[in-house]
């Protein structure tokens, strides 16, 4: 049996408008796709009547194994990703699979990039991310936390800009106070802070703190945390990192 | 007069296809087109018989204050960049040029994210940059080049995936050789380096390298050169960094 390909694809922030069209074409012409629930919800008109894997969060592996069962059952498979699916989204785990399966039974694979949440919240925020950034992601399910919170060290000492992913969950929620804490050893209290939650979706919300604060906003699973360097200002409500024209 | 809208555009890699339609949409709305000569030649097919400002490199001050007088003469005007308009693009320029105007004279304004190239040259590789990354120009125009050198150094230390922009040009071919040289203190010499250049593009060209080889390959200002972590592996011609399930 010909074996189907498998497309990696970043929907983009998550709605339809800023999902590109080698995305949503790669998602059209699946025969299965594969994605967590609440992404798959996010796109309703374009995968239609379409056979869905879609299992919860936390089952990554189960989900790419099942991907990979339908395109060697020869089905066209998309794993969809919200952002981009090469920013702690599915390409690494399915690619990893797949290179693991010995050559003669291993799927074609092409990864199509999307926006990601970085990049849509900056948009938001304005122009944060104007120079030199880092991004992390505060998640230590399977990052030892000390080596997290030695690239926030690093990249504070580096005065980068900072990007901060999974920032805060339900069940996870003194991380971000520690980073704070470490983050207040290398910059200005008043560095400016943006929050982006659900970017690119109907409940789309921003708030602009400085790093002494913004921990006192709600932060959740589905934000994203920016914090300026050391020439970021706030002005009008936007977050500018000027680049020094 | 009413003032028009800036609309601030980023086209993704350069290729309709990696367009988003948000983007696709405030390009064929305006009225007036602002930005980099290459960039408007990527599209024509959208940019039909509108009004250009096309500027060369380097005058990006220029572009932006003509893309003003437009808004301020009551055309909508969108200002474009490759890649994400947030990341080493115009947004930032022109955002700080028109909040400096008095308040009554400003455009409204909105930046429209697009697909950056570093998450074009990602998907190009593989998956590099699933996990925490640090993203750096080496153009030393705007920004002292020992500062550049201080962020390539914590992003090492951090043991970030490191993406590198403005890698080297035809005035600036050192820089990267001294990044290597700084790298290589820290990260082992086998380190996978994957280079992406005009990534979208009908050249499109990737090679994946290593830290101890990488310069030898062919680098110019179109290329992003992307830097594994300590467990970066290369299989069967992609890059990847592993999250760990």
């Amino acid at each position: 049996m010909k074996i189907g390909k498998i497309t990696i694809v970043g929907l983009g922030p998550g709605n339809i408008s800023e999902m590109t069209p080698k995305a949503r074409l790669a998602i059209e012409t699946a025969e299965v796709i594969a994605g967590y629930n609440i992404y798959i919800k996010l796109i309703p008109e374009i995968i239609g009547g379409k056979k869905i894997i879609g299992t919860a969060m936390m089952q990554e592996v189960a989900r790419c194994q099942m991907a990979i069962e339908e395109s060697r059952a020869g089905k066209s498979v998309a794993v969809i990703s919200s952002g981009d699916a090469g920013i702690y989204g599915m390409a690494g785990l399915i690619i990893d699979m797949i290179l693991k399966l010995p050559e003669s039974e291993q799927p074609k694979f092409e990864v199509v990039a999307g926006v990601s949440a970085v990049n849509a919240a900056a948009a938001i925020l304005g122009a944060p991310l104007m120079h030199d950034f880092a991004v992390i992601s505060l998640s230590d399910l399977m990052t030892d936390w000390e080596l997290i919170k030695k690239r926030v060290e690093c990249a504070a000492a580096g005065d980068f800009v900072i990007a901060l992913y999974n920032p805060k969950s339900k069940k996870r929620v003194t991380n971000i106070l520690e980073v704070q804490q470490i983050l207040l050893r290398y910059k200005n209290k008043n560095t400016p802070v943006g929050i982006v939650t659900n970017a690119g979706r109907i409940d789309e919300r921003k708030v602009i703190s400085t790093l002494e604060n913004f921990t006192n906003e709600e932060i959740n699973m589905f934000s994203l945390v920016l914090i300026g360097n050391s020439q970021t200002y706030v002005k009008a409500g936007f977050m500018i990192t000027p680049r020094g024209y």
